[in-house]
């Protein structure tokens, strides 16, 4: 007994914007299920902006779908005929599967839903992936403190608003940024945020910029950065020292591009590879200089460190030896002899 | 009795690269030591490229140097006076002091140099602040292990060329990056570089991309980045998934640009700052899960989480409502409706 079935299968490339002729939808058959395997009926199927990269054939964080293989999604769906002992017919569940009305997928690779715990969409949202990259990128990868300040991007978006939300619960003072007046006044109103400022409102990133200080006079010490573009423009000068900003999504830049390469493409792969980027100054390290020298000064004792002084002569030729130092005329170690050794 | 010498003091800010007409060297004369103050003759004095930041108007992680107030610099010099029981005639000391023959600094902001541990000029290489900033770089914020590969720019400075041969000491892969093959050959043959790029011979970034990839065929780990500009841009599509880069200067953009607007300026902030920012995937950190839903799985059954949902009915209703989704045009979590619920 087979199972007949529509899908949708991405049928050509987006340039840039997706638009209907990129898709398809096709009638398949589905077989009955093999050992490990169960068939469902699909409920609910989330849409998240991260599929955008699956489109293109680029190298992402997930590999991308192949022409003519149906796209897939977070699905809710109930088991119809299982071929795992974990699963029976009527379980619900939740995973990865097709942009389909049915499908075949692995039992391990789906997780059964707890009955009645909250509405079966909220496993695609708030106690889903989204709500769970919320909370990772809040607490994980920003490390965010109470009595901190926070700008959160796409604040109305799934993971933006559930971020805000977890955000206010901790103490910390919310700053959303979303796109248009009626976002904002709900970013306010139902999701934690102290202000929201609207991007679309502002002409530059400048303006957007000016509205960040007024409304965070102290600074910001977290972004929860969804968008890249002209709001992370904006937000990087107010960022406090040692801020942390959580790349969670470039969805400015998914389609078109606001700012000239080659920062979006450096921003998106920090994103893609999960790169950890961090600006230090050698001034907040100095208590572990007794560690340094531990290391090192016995290798240089031991002559088994190598260096080179390019050395000036006398105050006076300073000036010209920093001018050189600038345009890499130096070779190792700049230093000037101002006088004679001692003794 | 006051101590007649000479200073060089910033008489005006430069533009782009530093000229002679932004320095005046000019005679002063130095009161005999206060209480907690020594007095002493400067042996060797410390040029970094930081100080080109000092010169600007322009908020950094050091404050201005004023016009017509002495440049600073890490020296070495000999007491020859001494108003504090730490120290005595005749010792040397280093630390942060004027670009000058003698000064009148305080006692606390200097170190006693352990005689004979090495050459009086290593305590502002090697042993001092260029040493310790290599060793806080690839330790503290790169986290470096062996085994990984690192890429070292300008890799025959002094940050440089300690922070590759620490590397190679660690049993890493070393691919230094430097300004012509005289440095390049010295990067190799005295620094433990593996292999050096020459950044003056490659064109573009890409061809500079090229070679790092022919260099390292298994990616990056850690970039160690002190120049900015056309390096960064090679070396960013090399990076490997969870690859850290820690920024240490952006010496390539100091007086000029070599890329456009706004890479430098989010870079630049991202070392003055001391900003972590960290790409994050949730696939990554599903195994913490449990402690998420710990977290909001009762805030939801409480209703005390707010979300929004933008329905779809129906599979072929997936492909307009993802467009609309990339477009803004959803309110909260997109989701499709594909079938009844079960029951």
């Amino acid at each position: 007994m087979t199972q007949q079935t529509r899908q949708i299968v991405l049928a050509s490339r987006p340039e840039a914007e997706p638009g209907p002729e990129n898709f398809r939808l096709e009638p398949t058959t589905l077989a009955d299920p093999g050992p490990g395997e169960v068939l469902v009926r699909v409920i609910w199927m989330s849409l998240d902006p991260y599929m955008r990269g699956r489109m293109s054939a680029a190298k992402s964080y997930v590999p991308p779908i192949e022409i003519d293989a149906p796209m897939n999604a977070g699905c809710v769906a109930e088991v119809i005929s299982s071929g795992d002992p974990s699963l029976a017919p009527g379980d619900v569940v939740y995973g990865l599967m097709p942009w389909a009305e049915h499908a075949l997928v692995p039992a391990r690779e789906v997780k059964r839903v707890e009955p009645g715990a909250a509405p079966l969409a909220a496993w695609l949202g708030v106690l889903g992936m989204p709500g769970m990259t919320a909370w990772t990128g809040l607490n994980r990868i920003a490390a965010a403190q109470p009595g901190e300040t926070i700008v959160v991007s796409a604040a109305t978006g799934a993971v933006g608003s559930l971020a805000a939300q977890l955000a206010r619960r901790k103490g910390m003072r919310v700053i959303g940024v979303a796109g248009g007046a009626a976002k904002c006044a709900r970013a306010v109103q139902e999701y934690g945020c102290h202000v929201c400022l609207d991007h679309r409102a502002a002409p530059d990133a400048r303006t957007l910029s000016d509205q960040i200080k007024a409304a965070a006079p102290d600074g910001v010490d977290v972004y929860f950065e969804n968008v890249g573009g002209k709001t992370l423009e904006a937000v990087i000068p107010r960022m406090n020292v040692h801020g942390r900003i959580a790349v969670c999504g470039t969805i400015a830049w998914y389609s078109g591009v606001d700012n000239p390469p080659p920062l979006p493409p450096v921003w998106r792969t920090v994103l893609t590879r999960r790169l950890r980027i961090e600006g230090f100054i050698v001034f907040d390290h100095y208590a572990h200089t007794p560690e340094f020298l531990a290391e090192v000064q016995p290798l240089v004792a031991a002559g088994q460190i190598k260096w080179r002084e390019t050395i000036a002569d006398g105050l006076d030729a300073a000036p010209a030896a920093f001018m050189g130092l600038l345009q890499g005329k130096n070779d190792g170690k700049q230093l000037v002899r101002i006088g004679a050794d001692p003794g």
